[in-house]
C-alpha cells in the first residue's frame, strides 16, 4: 500500500481493527448457532455478545501473539479478557482457524467491491454528463495515430462509458464469486461442526455458504476477482491513454483541470504536464501485477497449503486501494477536464478538407468516373493540398475535370459535417437509453 | 500453436479456410442488408450467394494478397472471380476492413467458446462420476502436506467438480462478452453504412451488435475472455498437482491409466510417471500467458492503433487450441484415472492412529479433565507412538490414567471414521442436487 | 509461431530436422568419447559418423515414434536404419533420454541468440548511421508529452543505440547462461556414464559442461534467458512507441518508409500508418509474455518434473522466432525512416518562442531582478503569446521593463538554440567514441 | 510493504529520511562541482554541508509540500531553513528534480542490492555447509516425483549452491545495470549544467554517469534489475518446493527446525507443518509480480512520462524488501533444517530393491541374455515384489535362469550405492572447488 495513493475508507477495511472486528462476528454468530443446536450453553453465546461494542485492541492482541505464536488464538484469549474466561470457553468451538480467517478475507473483498462499485458510479455520472455535453463536438476520429473521419467528443466520452459499465458488472460478478463463508473444520468435512454454524453465520454476513470447502475456500474464486480488477485497470489506462494523447502539445484538444493559482501554469501556459493520467497509467499496472499471482494461487496442495496466505497479504489490500484510488482520480479528470472544441476544429483542419479525400473518391465513382481517373482526380488536388498547403474544396472546385462529374453542390455536399454525425444520437440511445453495453 | 498439443475441430476454427468463410457470410448477408435497404441491387446480393458452396483458394488468395498487400481486398478480389466482376462490384460497400475482420475475430471466439463448454461438459460429467464411485472412499485429509483428518477421496473429486462448474458458468459469461460484432466503418460513426446493416449481419451469426465501436471492437471484452481462459487454467493446475502428489512413490494413491503392454510398465511396476498431469502444469502455463497481453491490448491509441492485431494471431488460436487439448487430457485422465483405496488407508495408519490426538485430546478435556493434564497424557502415548511404532489406541487403552477419564468404549469411538464422514451426503447434495457451486 | 512474423533462417533452427541433426551429433560425439574410454568399441563409434551427411527423414521417425511412444528411441532406431543394427547398439549407450533433449535445447537456444546478436547489430549500424546524420537536427524535447527544452534528433537516436548496446551485452550474458550441456544420466550421478563424455560432447559442441544437473539442466538458465529477451522486447517497444507519436498527423516529425507506388498514399497523402511500429509494439507483448512462464518452470519437483517441457516447447520458438523477425524489422523502420527536420522546427515554435520561457525567468533573475517580478513580467508577455498568438521575443524585447533589466541582445540569447545542442558532442563521444553504455 | 515480511536495514533504504538524506547529499556535491567550475560561490557550497549532521524533519518537510505541492521544492525550502536563505540561493541550480530523484533511486536500489548480495551470500554459506555434512548422505533421486535411482543428499544441497551462486552473479551484474546517474538537465542536454557536475556527483556516490539520459534514466536498466529478482525469487521457490517435498507426511525425510518447546508438537508429533518454505513459495510470487510492471514501464513517451513513478513507489520497496526478507528466512531454513537419512534409506528400500531392475536388465544384456528374455526375467521376479512385497535381490539371486546368466556376485554387485555415488566427489569438486556455477 502507497500512502499518497489511499483514501482512507478502503484502507480502514484492511486495518487490524476491522480484521479482529469481523472475527468477532464471525465467533459471535457461531455461538448463537451453537447454542440453537445445544452444542453450548446459551448464556455463553450471550456473554459473548457483550463485547459488542468493544474496540479491540490491537496491540495488546499483538502482544498474547508474540507469546503464543497464534493470531487467532490470540484474539481469543484478549477477548476471554472482556467476556470473561468462563463463558469465553465455548468461543471457536469445533472450529478451525481458517474458518475465521478464509471467511474474513471475502467479507473484506465484498466490502471492497462495494466501495469499487461506488466508485464505478461516480466514473460512470462523470462519462455520461460529459458525453451529453460534448455529443455534438466534432473532433476528427484516428486510427494508427493518423486523421481518419470525423466523430464527436461525446462519442469517446460514450464508448469509455460503456467500457465501464460492463466493468462494473464484471465487478458485480466478481463479488458474487467471493461472496462465500466457510465453517467446516480442518479438512472442509463438518467433523466437528455442524453445517448449520456455517449456514447460520453466512446469512449473518451477507455470505453464501462455500457448497464444498477445505481447509480453505477455494482459490478459484479470488483468482477470477483479481483479474476482474486487472480488466478494469486496463480500462483506466484506455482512457487515460486517450487524455494523455488530448493533452499533448500539438493536440491540445482537452487538458486536465488546472487551478488558477496553480504554480507555474502561467509563466508557462504551455507547460500543464497530464500528470493526473500518466499517473493512473502507473498505477493499472500495479493493480494489474495481482493478476497472475493470484491465479498461481490457485493449485493449492491438497486440501491447503499456505503458500497463498502471503501472497493474498500483499495483493488483497494494494489491489483494492489502488483501484479505489485510481477510480476517484480519474472520476476528478473526467469532471473537470478542460476540453477545447475549437482545437479540436483547428487539429482537423490541418490539411485543409484532406481528411474528405475518401469521400470524394467515392462520389466520384459513384457520379460514374472510372476508379483510375477518380483516383488520378483526387490524387492531383490532394497534393496540391498536401505540398503547397492549398484548400482541398477549393482545389477541387477550380477543377473542371471533377466539376464535369460533380455540381459545387455535390462537392461542397462531400465536406458535410452533418455526415459523419448522423448516427450519434442512435448510438448514445444504444448506451444511455437501451442499456447495451 | 505446437502441434502435439492441438485438436483438429479447435485448430480448424484459426484455419484461413474457416476466416474467408466468416468474412464470405459476413459480406453476403451485409449484401442482403444493403438491398433491403436499397443501397445496392438485390440482383448483387442474390449473386453473391451464388458463392455459397465454393471452397475459397487460399493459395490464390494469398497471391493476389502478395500484390494488393490488403488481405481483405485480396479476398474480395478472389471472390469476383466467382461471383463476376460486376455483381461483386456492391460487395463491402460502405465497411471497412475492420468491420469484417473484427467480427470475424469475435465469431471464431464465440465457436471457440462452444468447444471449451463442450470440452468442460466431459471433464464436469467424468468429476461426477467418480466422485459417487468414491464419495465414501477413506483417505487421509491433508493441510500443509501433512496429515490432518480423514476425508474421502469422493470429496476431493467433488470439489473439483464444483470449481470446474464455477468455471463453466465463467466461460458462459466470457463467450457473452465476445459475442459481438461490428460494422460502423472507419471510426464507429456508420457515417458510411446504416446500423441496419450491422444488426442484420449480427443476427444472422448469433452476436449482438456492438453497441458503441471505434474502427474496432473495444478490447476490453477480450482481455476479459483471456482472463477466464486464465482462470480456468490455473484450475486445471490445481487437479493436475493433486494426481501428481497422489501418484509419487511414497504416497500412490492414485496413478494416470497405464495400458497393461504399455512398454516398461511391468518390467518396472514403480515407475509410472505422471507424464499428463506434469504436461497439464506446463498447458497451463502456456495458456495463463495470455492474460497479460491481453490486458495490455486494451489501451490502444484513439479510434485503434493496430498493436493487438499481432497479439491476438498469437493468443487467440495458441490459447483455445492449448485450453482445448488440456481439457481433453483432463478428462480422459479422471476418467481413467486408477485409484488405490487400500493405499490410502494404508497412508492413513501410517502414524498408527496418532491423526487422532486431537479428537482425544477433545474428548479427555470434555471429560473433565483439565487441558494441561490432557496435553500431557496425549503427549505421552503420541510420543510412544512416533518413537516407538506403537499402536496409538492400543497405546490409551492401557493407560490407566486415560481410561480413568474415558471408558474403552469412548476411546474406541475417537478412532471411528463415521464421525468424518457424517456430513459427506450433505456436501454432495450441496454440489450435485442443488447445483450450488 | 505465427508465420508472416517469422523470418527462415531463425525458424529453421526449430525444425524437426535440425533437432534431430543435433541429437545425431551429441549421440556421434558422445560414442567416440565412450571409445577412447574403451566402453565401446572404436568401430562402432566410427560406423555412427558414417551417418553424418544423411538427411533424416522426419516422416519416418514419426512413424516409429506412433509404434514406440518415444521420441529418442524413434531417432536411434532410424539412426540404425541408416548405421546398421550391430553398429548402432552402442550407440546413447549410459544416457538418459534427457541428456540429448536438454543439450539440443541449449545448442538451439545459443544459435538463436547467435542470431539475434546480429540482428542487434544491424539495429545498433542504422541508430549509429541516423544519430550522426541527425546529430544536429533540432527538435523540441517533450516531458509528459508537453514541449519542454530543444534537443536534437540524433539524441533520440543515440540514446536508443545506447539502449540497445546495453541489450546487446546482456543478450551476450544470456547466451552464456544457456551455453551448457549435461550427459549425466537419469538424476546426474554420472552411475552410467563417465563425466568425460559430458565434457568431450560439450567441447565439440561450443558448450559448457553443466557443473551439477538432474536428469535435466537447471531451468534458472533458462529463465534468465527470456527475462532478457522480455527486456529487449520492452526497449523495442520503446523505439516503436517514439516513431508511431512522430508519425501522428499533429506531429508528423518522421514517417516509416512508404515505397512511391504504395496503393492510397498519394490520394490520401495524410493517411499513412505506422503500422509497422504499431505492430512491433504487439510484437513485444509476445515476446515479453514468455517471462513469468519462464520464470515458473524453474521450480521442479525433485530431479525433474516434465511440466517445463511443454511450456518450452511453445516459448522457445515463438519467444526467438518473434525478436529475431521484430529486430529485423525494427533496423528496417531506422534505416528508412523518413525525418523531418522542417516540421520538427515548425512544431517547437508552436507557441512562438514560449519554450523560452524558463531560460528568461532565469536570464531576469541573474540580472537582479527579484523572482517576483520576474515572474510577472514572463507571465504577462507568456499570456499574450498563449492567447493572442504574439511572438514572446518580439513582446519581451517591446516590454520596457523587460528591457531595462536585459539588453536586446541578452534576450536574443535566450533564445539561441546553440545554448541547448552545446554539449550534443560531449555525449556522442561518450556513446559512440569511448563505448560508455 | 507488508510489516511481516520485512527486514529493519532494508527498509530503511526507503524511508523518508533515507531518501532526503540521499537528496542532501547529491546536493552537496553538485554545489562542490558548481564551485569548482566558478558557478557559484564556494561558501555557498560550504555553507550547504554544514548541514551534514543535520537530521531532516519529514514532517516540517510534507508540511511544506502541502503548500508548495512539489516534493523537491519542499525540501530545498527546508534545507535553507537549516543553512540559511541566502547560501541556500545556489543549491540545485541548473538541475531538475528528476535529477535527483533518479539518482536517488538507483542509490537507494544499489544499496539494496548489496544488502541481497550479502543475504545471498549468507544462504550459500549454509547451502554449502549443509552439502559437505550430506555429501554422502544416499537418498533416492526422483523424476516425475518417482522413484528413479540413488543420489545423496548433498548433491541437492549442490545444486542449490550453484543456481543460487548463478544468481549471485546476477545480481552483481543487475546491481551494475542500476549504478549509474544523472545530472543532464530537463531533457538530458546538460543545456543549464556542466557535465562536469554529472561527474563528480557520481563519483562521490559510487555511480556510473548515465552517458545518454533524457530528463530520466533509461527504464531497460531497471527492467533487467527486477527482472532479476524475479529469477531469484524463482530459485528460492526452486529450493522452498523441495523442503516440503521432503517434509510431507509420507516422505519426511527433512522438517523445518522446531523448537522443542514449540507448542502443539509433541501433543501431535506428525503435524509439523513446513509453514516457512510454504510462505516462500508465496513471496517468490511476490517477488515476481514487480517484473511485468517494470518491462511495462522502459516505453516511456519522448523523454519522459511520469507513468513508471508509482509502479516504482511500489514495487522497488516492496520487491527488495520481500527478496531480503525470503533469503533471510530461506537461509535460517537451510542452517536448522532437520535432515533424516534414515528415513531417506527406508523411502528408497519402499519397493525393495525394485530402483534397480534397470541395472539388473542392462547387466544381464550385456551378459549376453536376449533383449526379450532379459525383460522376461526382470519382470517376473520384479512382479513378485510389486505384488506380494518380496525382495527383489533375493528374488534374482533365487531364480536358476537368472543366475545361470549372472553370479551371485554380480548380482549383489547391481545393488552397491557405491556404483551411484563414484562421481559425487567429481561433481563436488566442480561446484566449490573449481568455482563452475
Amino acid at each position: 500500500m502507497i500512502p499518497r495513493y489511499a483514501r482512507p475508507e478502503m484502507t480502514a477495511i484492511w486495518s487490524p481493527e476491522t480484521k479482529f472486528r469481523i472475527w468477532y462476528e464471525i465467533e459471535a454468530h457461531a455461538c448463537d448457532a451453537q447454542a440453537d443446536l445445544g452444542v453450548i450453553p446459551r448464556e455463553s453465546a450471550e456473554a459473548v455478545w457483550r463485547a459488542k461494542d468493544v474496540e479491540f485492541d490491537v496491540a495488546r492482541i499483538d502482544e498474547i501473539e508474540a507469546v503464543t505464536k497464534h493470531d487467532v488464538i490470540a484474539f481469543l484469549t484478549h477477548l476471554a479478557e472482556h467476556v470473561g474466561a468462563e463463558e469465553a470457553r465455548f468461543v471457536h468451538q469445533g472450529m478451525t482457524s481458517s474458518d475465521v480467517l478464509d471467511t474474513t478475507l471475502n467479507v473484506q473483498l465484498v466490502r471492497a467491491a462495494d466501495i469499487l462499485l461506488a466508485d464505478m458510479d461516480r466514473v460512470l455520472e462523470a462519462l455520461k454528463r460529459r458525453a451529453y455535453e460534448h455529443k455534438d463536438t466534432v473532433r476528427i476520429g484516428r486510427s494508427h495515430g493518423i486523421h481518419a473521419e470525423p466523430t464527436t467528443m461525446g462519442l469517446t466520452f460514450a464508448r469509455f462509458y460503456a467500457e465501464m459499465d460492463r466493468n462494473r458488472t464484471r465487478l458485480e460478478q466478481a463479488r458474487q464469486e467471493v461472496a462465500t463463508g466457510a465453517i467446516s473444520g480442518a479438512v472442509g468435512t463438518f467433523a466437528n461442526i455442524d453445517p448449520a454454524v456455517e449456514e447460520h453465520v453466512c446469512a449473518k454476513l451477507g455470505l453464501r455458504p462455500e457448497p464444498i470447502s477445505t481447509q480453505v475456500i477455494p482459490r478459484d474464486r479470488h483468482a477470477m476477482f483479481f483479474a476482474t480488477l486487472g480488466v478494469i485497470a486496463s480500462s483506466i489506462e484506455n482512457i487515460a491513454i486517450e487524455i494523455r494523447h488530448m493533452q499533448r502539445t500539438e493536440v491540445l484538444e482537452a487538458e486536465e483541470f488546472f487551478s488558477p493559482g496553480q504554480k507555474g501554469s502561467s509563466a508557462m501556459p504551455h507547460k500543464r504536464n497530464p500528470v493526473l493520467t500518466e499517473n493512473l497509467t502507473g498505477l493499472a499496472r500495479l493493480v494489474r501485477m495481482a493478476v497472475v499471482p493470484a491465479m498461481e494461487n490457485v493449485a493449492l496442495w491438497h486440501e491447503r497449503d499456505i503458500s497463498h496466505s502471503s501472497v493474498e497479504r500483499g495483493i488483497a489490500p494494494d489491489a483494492t486501494i489502488t483501484l479505489d484510488f485510481a477510480l476517484n482520480r480519474l472520476a476528478g479528470v473526467i469532471e473537470k477536464l478542460v476540453v477545447y472544441p475549437e482545437n479540436m476544429l483547428k487539429n482537423m483542419n490541418k490539411f485543409k478538407g484532406l481528411i474528405m479525400s475518401q469521400r470524394v473518391l467515392l462520389a466520384l465513382t459513384q457520379a460514374g468516373v472510372s476508379r483510375e481517373d477518380a483516383y488520378r482526380l483526387v490524387q492531383r488536388n490532394a497534393m496540391k493540398v498536401w505540398e503547397q498547403g492549398a484548400d482541398f474544396r477549393e482545389e477541387l472546385l477550380a477543377d473542371p475535370e471533377v466539376t464535369r462529374a460533380l455540381s459545387p453542390a455535390v462537392i461542397e455536399e462531400q465536406f458535410d459535417l452533418g455526415y459523419h454525425t448522423k448516427h450519434v444520437d442512435t448510438i448514445f440511445r444504444r448506451v444511455f437509453e437501451d442499456g447495451r453495453t
